[in-house]
C-alpha cells in the first residue's frame, strides 16, 4: 500500500480517483480550496482512517510542500477547469493551471516526490488539423487560455522529468461525464430545463462535434497508466472511440428528462470564442496498454442526468 | 512613423532593434531593468530625441501598462535567455519569460494595442524528431524550463489572439550572434581563451550539431514579417539553412585568435542536461516572405570574436 496525494480531490474526477484509491487499500492526502470542490463529495472519503484532508490553495507552496509529506506520488488534478470563461479573468488559468502546476512539482521536490499523473486536456490541441488527433500530432497554436495553460503545466512538468529525473503520465481528457459532474454542457441543459422545460437556449447551431468519457473508465485508464507506463515522460490521449453532436447529447438528456423543449440556437459553429467545433482524440496509446472504456458516450449522459436528477443539491451549492 | 514598445531594449536583440527602428524613423518606448542588458547598449538610441527608456521590471504590470501608452505594436524580447542553468533556479524562467509575457499582454490589452513581436526559441521543440525541424512538427515534448516557459509565452498569445483579437509574430530563434553578443558559447569561449589560450574545456564531445543566426539577419526577418504576415497567429523559424558541429565553432574561434588550445571534452553527446545535440530550423515559411540571410554561421562567428575583441568591458560588465 502506497500514499498518494490527490491535488483537487473535492472535485468531479478527484474525488472519484480518492475513492477508488481508499477502497484499493491506500493511503491518500486530498488537497483542495473548495473553490470549485465540493465537500460533500468528500463524505465518504473522510468515513476511512486512511484518508488525510488539507484544506489550502494549491498557489500556497509552504502548504503543498507539508501535505505532500511521505507520499509516493502525486495525482494533480486541482485545476481551473473552465475553457469558455478565460476570457473575463485571464489571469486566472495561468495562476491556477499553471503556476499551480509549478508549486506541486516544487512541493514534490522538496519531497524527494518523482511521480506524477497530470490532468491535461484535448484543448491543448486547439483546433487541430488532424482529427481524430494523436498525442504527436503537429504542434499546436493554442485558442483558448485555459488550452494553453495546462499545455504550460504539461511543458513544466516534462522539463522536471528532463531536469529533475521526474516521471509523469500526463492525461489529455476529453470532457468526462457521470456522477459528480458540476459542470458543463449537460449541467447548463439540465438546470435550463429544469427551470423551463418548455425551451433550451443552445449556443451554436447544435452541430459541434464532441467526445466525452464516462469517469469511471477514466480512472481505470489513469491508475492504468500510473502502473504500465514506462517513459520519462508519457502522454495519453483519453475518451471514447467517438463522438456526437451537441443535437444528440441534447436528444439525450430530453429523453432522460422526458421533456420537449423547442430548440433555440445562437447560431454559427462555435458555441463561443475559442470553442472547437469537432474535438475527438486518437487513444490508440492507451488502449495499447490494455484499456477499454466500458461506457460510450450516450450512457455517459444518461448517468450523468441520473445523478443531477438524484443530487439536485449540486445546483445550489458550492464549497 | 509609429511608437513602437521594445521591451529587453538593452538586451543583444534588444537594443539592436531600437537601433534599426530607430534609423527607421520611428518612435520608440524601450523598458528594460538591465538583468542581463547592458546600459551601454542604448548609448546611441539615448542620442536619438525619439527615444524613451523606462527602467522597469517585466514584472510589474502598472509600469507596463503606463510605459505602454500610445504604441502601435509591441516587441517583446525581454527574457531570461539561459538554457542550461535552468535547473539551478526552477522559477526564474517561469517568472521571467511566462508570466512576463502575460504581463506584457495585459498592458497591451489596457492600452488597446493588438500587435505583437515574441522572440521565442527552437528549443520549443524540445529534440525534435524532424530535423530540420518545421513550425508544424510533431507536438514537442519539453526538455528544458526555458523551452517550456517560452512555449507556454507562445501559448498565452496565442490564446489573446483568438480570444481579444490580437495579431501576432512569434519568431522561434536558433542562438543568435554578432554585436552586442554577451552570453552563448562563443562568449564563454572568448573568455576561457583569454584566461588560459594553451587549454579549452568544451562541455560534451564537441560533436553537437548547432545552427546559428547573425543579429542583424535576425532583425531583417523580424521587421519584414511584422510588415507582411497577414495570418492572426503567425509562427516564424529564424536560422540559417544549415547548421555545424560545436567543433567547427571552436576552429573559427581558435583562428580569429590565432590560439590552438587543447581541447578538453567532459565527454558525452550533451553538453549538459536537457542539451539538444541537434538544432536545425525548417526556414521555408520566413523565406516565402521575401527573407534571406545574408550571412553565414562562420562569418557570424568571426564577427562575434571581433566585437568581443573590441569591447572585452563586457566580460567585466552588468548592468
Amino acid at each position: 500500500m502506497s500514499r498518494y496525494v490527490v491535488t483537487g480531490c473535492a472535485g468531479f474526477i478527484g474525488s472519484t480517483l480518492v475513492d477508488r484509491l481508499l477502497v484499493d487499500g491506500h493511503f491518500v492526502t486530498g488537497v483542495d480550496n473548495f473553490s470549485t470542490g465540493l465537500r460533500r463529495f468528500l463524505e465518504s472519503a473522510h468515513k476511512n482512517p486512511n484518508f488525510e484532508f488539507i484544506e489550502t490553495d494549491v498557489l500556497n507552496v509552504d502548504a503543498l510542500k507539508d501535505a505532500f509529506a511521505s507520499a509516493e506520488a502525486v495525482f494533480h488534478l486541482s485545476a481551473n477547469a473552465d475553457v469558455r470563461f478565460g476570457t473575463d479573468h485571464p489571469g486566472r488559468d495561468l495562476e491556477q493551471n499553471t503556476i499551480a502546476t509549478f508549486n506541486v512539482l516544487e512541493a514534490m521536490r522538496h519531497n524527494g516526490i518523482k511521480k506524477i499523473a497530470f490532468s491535461s486536456t484535448g484543448s491543448v490541441y486547439g483546433e487541430a488539423p488532424v482529427v481524430p488527433t494523436p498525442e504527436n500530432g503537429p504542434f499546436p497554436v493554442q485558442t483558448s487560455l485555459y488550452g494553453a495553460s495546462k499545455a504550460a503545466g504539461e511543458g513544466l512538468i516534462s522539463a522536471y522529468c528532463e531536469g529533475f529525473d521526474f516521471q509523469a503520465c500526463i492525461f489529455r481528457f476529453v470532457s468526462i461525464l457521470g456522477e459528480r459532474y458540476t459542470h458543463g454542457h449537460v449541467f447548463d441543459f439540465y438546470q435550463k430545463l429544469k427551470a423551463d422545460p418548455s425551451r433550451l437556449p443552445v449556443l451554436g447551431n447544435g452541430k459541434q462535434r464532441k467526445s466525452y468519457l464516462y469517469v469511471q473508465d477514466c480512472i481505470d485508464a489513469i491508475l492504468l497508466a500510473m502502473d504500465k507506463a514506462q517513459e520519462k515522460v508519457n502522454i495519453f490521449n483519453l475518451g471514447v472511440n467517438g463522438y456526437c453532436e451537441v443535437n444528440d447529447s441534447i436528444g439525450w438528456i430530453c429523453e432522460a428528462l422526458g421533456v420537449k423543449p423547442a430548440l433555440e440556437y445562437s447560431g454559427g459553429d462555435r458555441g463561443w470564442i475559442g470553442d472547437n467545433p469537432f474535438i475527438f482524440l486518437d487513444t490508440t496509446r492507451i488502449q495499447a496498454l490494455g484499456w477499454k472504456p466500458k461506457y460510450g458516450i450516450r450512457e455517459g449522459v444518461i448517468k450523468t442526468v441520473e445523478f443531477l436528477r438524484a443530487n439536485e443539491w449540486v445546483f445550489g451549492e458550492r464549497g
